[in-house]
């Protein structure tokens, strides 16, 4: 059997993931930088079509579940960037690092849960590749009021 | 014409900006270290001759306006270090990530105004390779009640 | 003098640690991403035998010399990980970040005492090889209720 070229982008067709046009930055720097074989990726918030879906405070203003929905829409959103940089993901050899912002009350502390919405996805679509090192935290708010903010570090080869 | 070889020095120049004798760290931690092609440089506050600037939560205890400066001043910062740590600024050849951390109350939602002027100034000063990707998010309360704090990843060649 | 090749885990024995087992991520990831001469290391929180030693808010539910105390265990924690990953520690060339993440009250802004119970630690193990760039904040809330949160970029060779 020949093996595709286009292992990912089959993986995404599987999974029934299009990518957007990627949402434009929401300030005065760039989606991805390369250096080297890294390649980091500006923060990501949980927008689609210029509209915040997820926003507001985990359990106060959302639920842990759209907030998870929220972590997965940021990791689809970097993946568009990448995706638009670099022509496909198939160079993408090792996702390293994820790091994820949760905007919490003071009170909420299941930071992880609503991070592995990014994580799952992305094991789901880089299988061993995608097992990434993670850093969640809650933050006081971010911005737009955006629920979560997710940014990459990605190894390509 | 010959080109210089003190392009950024004289950028500098040109904006009227002379980098300060870098602060000193407020820990048990040094300010850059290098690992190859890529310098870290530690969290920055906008401190001036020992003394905070800009401090307390933005829009409860100073305007957007003043925290633009803030995270200015901690940019010029960030760059004071890595001129002490190499003499010069000319080595730099890209800007890769900057992170910014603003004291935010609950409900404020414009980081990313606020660290333009961060990044404004990196791209005045370094145009092209001052282009990077950024991370900017509101947290409760930051060292010495900082209004920002930012810090750096730059590729050197 | 033969000089022995196992530099740290003397110094580990002398200053009487024993690294755990490390702890279980929190979440779909992975503890330790190595990428080039670069190793990512996740968010530790201050957990011991599966139990969160040190939680709450600092200065509100316990004090800062206890929450320096649960950043030197994030730190063993973090090199339990790399110990676990590489067999040993002797192939770190330099501690090269530790991201500081403080579970804070907003009037709180002592985060860098908090997180030189970790950059301590790293320089008595490492010396000079431990003398890292750092950044340290305050946030609302950590998983688990943890009072502090870090993670590490290190050098390996």
């Amino acid at each position: 059997m020949i093996k595709s070229n286009f292992v990912i982008k089959e993986k995404l067709d599987t999974l029934g993931i299009t990518l957007p046009t990627p949402p434009k930055p929401a300030g005065s720097y760039i989606p991805v930088v390369r250096t080297g074989n890294l390649v980091f990726v500006s923060g990501q918030i949980p927008i689609k079509d210029g509209k915040i879906l997820y926003s507001g405070k985990v359990t106060k203003d959302l639920s842990i579940e759209d907030a998870q929905k929220g972590a997965r829409l940021c990791a689809i959103n970097a993946l568009a960037q990448l995706n638009s940089e670099f022509g496909n993901l198939e160079k993408i050899s090792k996702i390293v690092r994820v790091s994820g912002f949760v905007n919490s009350p003071p009170e909420f502390t299941e930071q992880p849960k609503v991070i592995n919405g990014a994580s799952d996805l992305l094991f789901e679509i880089f299988e061993e590749k995608g097992q990434h090192t993670r850093v969640a935290v809650g933050v006081s708010s971010l911005p737009l009021n955006s629920a979560v903010e997710i940014d990459l570090i990605v190894e390509i080869t």
